[in-house]
């Protein structure tokens, strides 16, 4: 449960699948913050979702190395990595399985969107309980649709984990996974020139004869850990990896699909829309050599 | 001062010339909200900006319309009108000269882009010191430049002042009022079509040959309250008014050119980059019509 003061909201929504299991706001165990945080007001600020295998937050120092790059590109006082991984492991060591949310702001401010000449960073840690997903979605594959919600392009903010996420939030509530699309776990998102981008939560990939192909995201979309960590893999394996831009018809016709993110490693997609696919074996081979373990911690 | 406790954050930013004198989170006089609202998380969520004039704020029902349009866009359960009216008059009465900012968010959350079923819609209300404007920006005009950043387009969020500004934020930090550009109090934004949209924080008019023109904001855009009484004053005038694209020599050409927001109400253009402009007989006329009491007050 979290530790803290109530919330002031009057209502405290229903328990989450996802809900959290404790909270640091600048190393203070609380779940409260400042309205005034840029954050809350404008969105100004970032986010790291990590998993948490047996205490341990994986790929902390590629997490960090993201974070870094994307605080340079907002001009957001970076919180020393030190402060961090010491908050870090004050939350992830009882957690045997989870995640960890690290949100960097660009802390408090007045009304107006002229950044305070000298903010200090709004640092927010929480641990959750891992999201519950069934075995087969890594084994037997998932089924996706398409999202009629399309990204706006903007090459200032692409590939940032930033927290203006409403095309997101959108997205996602144009299906509910019961009752009426039961199957449905992911929606691909395409942006304002019908190029497929991403899933709302995943970065994709294609396998058309025997290439790799993911989409560029020089204009939008969030450039995933785990993307970042398949393009390696597929670098090592000689696999032959191209970042290009993808329409729907090129992504339908796809030998084999995946989706990636931090928490789910990597999902074959078994179904988009009315077409079916199988679980191939360059899917297999990349989900073998990012399971190691080598490629998974302290990297 | 703002009353309530302390921020959770370790260090409070420098006094802004902005800040805050009185903040009720779902009636609760404090300043502090839960981190996971989804706000915080994600921009999910809306505001509202009004002028308040001895006590009152200006121009009420047309922000609750606006929000009420805006809440049901983004499926947000929009907060009674009569409790915000409530809330506002707990605040407003105080303050002779000053903003009241209604923040309306889709409430907490959990980890993840789904909203909860039942989610509670968070409103936050806070009045702000008025903003010191020099006099002559309204009588002599103010300097504006182009900004580089870009607006991204989706026609799902056009129109919507949502809690989604990263954008206005990398504008706003394109210059700093002193000392390298003392002159300058706004800038120019284009979308990625290079279609002219809108200010940081205001909307855009040009007079060309005795035509009022505005920017299309059916892509990107705020549609702002003043923007709307502008045009409806246009109409009650006879002025010839059109919404349309405009590309950046469209509007250096213009014979007069001017902003607005709820807070400015109308500044003449005075100089643009490089070019020049007179406070022409448009603009002196809408600014009459806009400042008298029946177009300010219960409108």
């Amino acid at each position: 449960m979290l530790r803290g003061a109530e919330p002031a909201t009057t209502a405290r929504a229903p328990m989450q699948k996802n809900d959290v299991i404790q909270m640091l706001i600048n190393g203070q165990e609380t779940a409260h913050l400042s309205a005034l945080d840029r954050a809350f007001q404008y969105g100004d600020g970032l986010f790291e979702t990590l998993r948490i295998v047996s205490g341990e937050a994986l790929h902390w120092r590629r997490h960090m190395a993201r974070l870094r790059r994307s605080c340079e590109r907002l001009a957001i006082a970076m919180p020393e990595v030190e402060l961090l991984e010491i908050e870090a492991q004050r939350l992830c060591p009882s957690v045997n399985n989870g995640v960890l949310k690290i949100t960097v702001t660009r802390g408090q401010g007045g009304r107006g969107y002229a950044a305070p000449t000298h903010a200090t960073a709004t640092r927010v840690l929480a641990t959750f309980a891992a999201p519950a997903f069934p075995a087969t979605h890594r084994t037997d594959g998932v089924e996706l649709r398409w999202c009629r919600t399309r990204l706006g392009r903007n090459p200032l903010l692409a590939g940032l984990k930033h927290l203006n996420r409403l095309e997101q939030v959108l997205a996602r509530a144009e299906w509910d996974a019961t009752p009426a699309e039961p199957g449905i776990v992911e929606g691909l998102m395409q942006d304002n020139h019908n190029h497929v981008i991403e899933g709302t939560m995943s970065n994709l990939f294609c396998v058309r004869d025997n290439v790799l192909l993911t989409p560029d995201l020089s204009q939008c979309g969030v450039a995933g850990i785990t993307r970042e960590r398949v393009m390696e893999a597929a670098s090592t394996m000689n696999i032959t990896l191209r970042e290009t831009t993808l329409d729907t018809a090129q992504v339908l016709d796809a030998d084999e699909l995946f989706i990636c993110n931090s928490l789910i490693g990597i999902w074959p997609v078994r179904k988009l829309e009315d077409r079916c696919y199988p679980v191939g074996p360059v899917t297999r081979q990349l989900d073998t050599v990012l399971a190691q373990p080598e490629h998974s911690a302290h990297a």
